[in-house]
């Protein structure tokens, strides 16, 4: 090994340890942290996190970087050590454009705006979050202008969470899909249904969390490598591949939301835990490409948890870890989960109506970068959206504009990453059907792990160093289209 | 204030943030990281260690303290600041003569004995941690001889849990106790006494969770500033006196053990959140005397919570919690909590046979550190002294040497410091009486905070800044002696 890249393995090193860290203590603040414990946890998170970006951004490190893409050096890399240090020759250039002070006041001012959103929601009152909004939007533009300066903000941060995309080719593909999907969900919400409300009876949270462990086993999570905890917001959070964390959010009336927000992250935990160990701290050794790291979770969560087929081997389980379950028929089960509803809830919706939720705040994010529409006006605009999409208004800020995490810190841009991943989804299922055969008679015989094996060879272990379009390409052999998607749309909610 | 002092506010911080760090990684490995996660864990947690310690004896922070003790400037001080620059130079002066290798080494030893001895404790199989014990033996012994290379090494670690304490003066209170304790443990246990099953009955244990955070929250933990987890062995840390965490281990059938636990982690952290804020991050800012934080801990488990009168405001709410307590009346509780039998286990032990515990413990240490007893013989040795002291041979190591936590990371020196909690205790008792009445009719009536905020105001609030022997002398007005406790004990026992 050259002595240069052991070098970059060096400083790769004290990089990790001080992500570590941060993201430790992030995952304390979300789950365990006593209230008052915030000053001193966000003090000490600014201030790794500052020595963090000045490590990555410095200027040792960067001569560094430029020395091992330098021909001579690049050629003697292997392929993921090559896609490395390009990755972080471009990241750098980008990064060094930021001011350390304005980078050290942007987080800071996440943590207090996180806080502040979490009060709002809990008040319903937007009023609470608006200045803190604000300031992630100017913050977050200003950023995006930073690192790309020629580009447009919006476009810049859409590739933070999805290399490769923009606005131009997420426009081309959602409208495809908007256009199939507003008729088919006005279809599906015009035939009679009625509310079944055995599914809202009070459930012990003890025996909701114990489900939650049975249910992460069962799709391939390792304990050994994870854990779990609470959280106002069910994420993952990875340290390593040996150590990745999901959480949940239990409600005593609403047990099956913490299913499936189990079956969610743990298809992103099950993503992280199966890269290949060689990419451990490195640019490639977490899946960064937010629409592939969706399709995993939404993968396990709808296309494969939202079939008859998935409970049927563990559905006695179910029924005997929650008593109130026991007087429900597997297709009850089924059909309450594959209910079609203009829910007010992004995170309680069911796998159609929730695309009409993305494609809404997408709608809402390209308002406020492109069309720069102040934040008073927004929660107006939301409940507009609303009606337009869904036919429904929010009763409330809480219901409505208030109820995601994701711009509570500045994850503008993330939002398209889900129906991204759905896209993909369709892509996936139709190969693995081909090369697998039918995921239905796999999932009845209890198999599922073979199909976490099928994804874990395809798609996890390679971390980040295959790009998005190079993942679908590779998997699919296909050119992105959302085709798949309504397809399956149509085959299982069309009739 | 001076420029100076300023300046060591700023190296504070930065070494008060590197402390946090350390204490939540900690806590996070003995409360929730799965077991894969150890290896990135331990070798963050050695790496942030050593540049912690090469901070705290780093030459220029050496010359700033220095600068600050000089007449000029500190004359100029506060009380509070004299202690802290006075106590800084001390320990610098001693910890300077530790090599970073070495204490590097020996973060990374500690973190995988630790590991090393539950393994052992789970199999029962001393050899499994007899090497890790021979090391952690070693290395504390050479940590002392560089501290402070003139003195005998245990002296030296006995001072570090509790300052201004040596062997000699230990023995002379200890034997004090002993020579009372022996037989009236002897007279004790030869009165009939029948187990009652009851109290080993399966009781839930999220039943036990729920009635830890009311007992918690009756004597004066603040949620606020606090939380509680799961571990191993029970144990407090705090972040800062606005974030102390206290964990537990629950059992099935002894639901009784975790009852007080609680409380007695209760009472760690009610010190902690208790200190004065104008202390945090100083040497101050923690109380770092575990003899005095132990009698804080031993004075809520023991001295109140063995009393019927601390029960009386709670019992029925602990039926309710814990329907297994149905038909358990409050007097047979009382009874069995204050059952003294010859048990295997300290921490499963009554208040008086615990004395009995920690004697054999600081014999073992003196036999460890001044005879040079080899570790091969320990097993054998503690099981003698078991009988010698309470008539009774641990059936294996598990119940026997292989039970404390203490010795698995090198905490040798620390196991006297309960038992002068205990003296601390009996003297506490006979102050607080005179100062605010019957302690039994303060807890009958429900006032319980009304003691709380006594040991607030005469002990907690200082910290570090008032050493042992300060302590005893403000509250009580008397010298050390073990005279309070024993006649505590024979007029509770000795019928």
């Amino acid at each position: 090994m050259s002595e240069k890249l052991t070098k970059l393995q060096e400083e790769l090193k004290k990089i990790q340890n001080l992500n570590h860290i941060t993201s430790l203590l992030y995952w304390d603040m979300k789950t365990i942290m006593p209230k008052e414990g915030f000053g001193r946890h966000s003090e000490v998170l600014t201030a790794f996190s500052t020595d963090c970006f000045k490590l990555e951004t410095s200027d040792e490190l960067y001569a560094l970087v430029k020395e091992l893409n330098a021909p001579c050096e690049y050629e003697s890399l292997d392929d993921d050590w090559k896609f490395i240090v390009k990755r972080m020759l471009r990241d750098m250039e980008e990064s060094r454009r930021i001011p350390a002070e304005f980078f050290s006041e942007m987080v800071q001012a996440q943590a207090e705006s996180s806080v502040a959103w979490e009060e709002a929601k809990n008040a319903s009152d937007f009023s609470i979050f608006a200045p803190h909004l604000e300031k992630m939007i100017s913050e977050q533009r200003q950023k995006a202008l930073y690192m790309q300066p020629d580009k447009d903000p919006y476009d810049t941060m859409i590739g933070w969470y999805e290399e490769g995309m923009d606005v131009a080719s997420i426009d081309r593909i959602f409208e495809e899909l908007k256009k199939e999907l507003i008729p088919l969900v006005k279809d599906i919400l015009s035939r009679p249904k009625t509310e079944d409300a055995r599914f809202f009876r009070p459930t012990d949270l003890n025996a909701q969390k114990q489900l939650e462990k049975v249910l992460l086993r069962y799709i391939g999570f390792d304990f050994n490598k994870g854990c779990t905890g609470e959280s106002e917001h069910p994420f993952t959070l990875e340290l390593s591949a040996n150590d990745v964390r999901v959480t949940n959010h239990f409600q005593e009336t609403n047990p099956i939301d913490p299913m499936f927000s189990a079956i969610h992250e743990g298809g992103h935990a099950i993503f992280e835990q199966n890269i290949k160990p060689s990419l451990d701290g490195t640019a490639g050794g977490s899946c960064s490409y937010m629409g592939i790291h969706e399709s995993q979770s939404r993968f396990y969560e709808n296309i494969l948890g939202r079939r008859k087929a998935f409970w049927i081997p563990i559905y006695g389980e179910l029924q005997k870890i929650l008593p109130t379950f026991a007087d429900i028929s597997i297709d009850d089960f089924v059909k309450e989960i594959n209910h079609v509803r203009a829910s007010m809830i992004r995170t309680e919706s069911d796998e159609v109506t929730y695309c009409l939720h993305i494609l809404l705040r997408y709608e809402m994010e390209k308002e406020i970068f492109r069309n720069n529409v102040p934040v008073s006006e927004l929660p107006v605009l939301w409940n507009q959206k609303m009606e337009e999409f869904l036919g429904v208004t929010p009763a409330n800020d809480a219901e409505g504009i208030l109820q995601d995490m994701h711009w509570s810190d500045g994850g503008f841009g993330y939002f398209p990453s889900y129906l991204l991943g759905s896209i993909y989804d369709g892509m996936f299922l139709e190969k693995m059907e081909e090369e697998l055969g039918s995921v239905d008679e796999i999932l009845e015989k209890g198999e599922i792990l073979k199909i976490t094996a099928w994804l874990n060879e395809k798609i996890h272990q390679y971390g980040s160093t295959r790009l998005p379009k190079e993942v679908i390409e590779k998997v699919t052999g296909k050119p992105l289209s959302s085709a798949s998607l309504i397809r399956y749309f149509k085959e299982k909610h069309g009739k």
